[in-house]
């Protein structure tokens, strides 16, 4: 009976170490970049919530010619509309969303690509582990291949590779992100966007980029 | 006096505080992809050795059709010479090097675009930190724009993207590097290489790969 025991254990403690697809943290801090072929490299801030369905993304740039549109966006799956704020010119448009909140995770259906070290393991504090996901995800329009990089440990995003119907490929890179909420302000509209400037048409560039979340 | 020199050990210490442009261990080994625009991504297991000025790429293939072309290739900078390996077939092909041997570091001119941390801060084990630097090499054919991101800790190279006279970008990433030389077997050419098949010509794609060490 032990040697049962002992053997469930073990087999128990193998399959623990294989790596599992997995969910991030539902509170969320940080900067990302996405880049598409030829196009220039884009950032901006998020803070992502998954208990409130929430997406912040602000400051959004480009780096090449460091341009900063000072635009914000912010999505409020739960009340499903979306804001797009100019803070410095003071406006506010806002829009229907169309798709659901999708939590960040590794889908469930998801192939291990492999298991790396980004650094060096050779020293403690100059690498992480990460694995790699590949997949393909069904879409409102059509299907989306994707390869996506979390960290072993947590579950962090760290880039999601993203072809929809055998386009070009879209990279989104994840960096500085932290545990939890920076700044519960980041998901409030500021005063000047006001209910009656509610647009129905949603931008579809928009809409494929909120959906590598 | 005292409150001089404690002043100047703290400008020197506020100083080291700032990223500098730094130069990788000399010896290496671990694995890289190389992906370009349209292209597939191509993959290899690589040993590193700056004192020796040699550079070992072994098991060229590509990742999205899973084609492996059995290919090493050896550069041996201190002789001037690269072979060319293909292990299955037992062929082997011998070129001169025309470029110099160039260790992998940042270059002193290069400009820093940034800190980031890959993965998150929060919890120790779930992120790395890393420099991203910036700039332009002088190369014999024209010129090259680079940016390079390495570990703080370390100077592992993480990801190197890498554009030659206005042309398409080439983004190199490294994993699982290890401090050290895996195996010094990866050195020594096969006992099938001869001496006696010297080509003269040099492969333009292939040096353009190699530049990007």
């Amino acid at each position: 009976m032990r040697a049962l025991v002992l053997l469930v254990c073990l087999s128990v403690g193998c399959l623990a170490q294989k790596p599992q697809p997995c969910s991030s943290p539902a509170l969320m801090s940080g900067s990302l970049s996405v880049s598409a072929q030829n196009d220039r490299l884009a950032l901006a801030k998020y803070t992502y919530d998954e208990v409130g369905q929430r997406i912040s993304l602000r400051e959004l740039g480009t780096f090449g010619n460091k341009t900063f549109f000072h635009l914000d966006i912010l999505l409020l799956y739960q009340e499903g509309i979306m804001y797009r704020i100019n803070r410095k010119a003071g406006t506010c448009v806002q829009k229907h969303l169309s798709e659901g909140f999708h939590p960040l995770a590794v889908p469930k259906d998801a192939t291990l690509v492999g298991q790396y070290v980004l650094g060096s393991s050779s020293v403690p504090g100059e690498g992480v582990l990460v694995n790699t996901w590949a997949g393909k995800l069904q879409m409102r329009k059509g299907t989306a291949e994707y390869m996506t990089t979390v960290t072993e440990f947590g579950c962090l995003p760290v880039s999601t590779m993203f072809c929809k119907n055998n386009e070009r490929w879209v990279v989104v890179s994840f960096f500085d992100n932290v545990a939890g909420m920076a700044d519960p302000q980041d998901f409030i509209p500021p005063p000047f966007c006001n209910d009656d400037r509610l647009e129905e048409e949603e931008e579809e560039n928009l809409t494929a980029f909120i959906s590598l979340f």
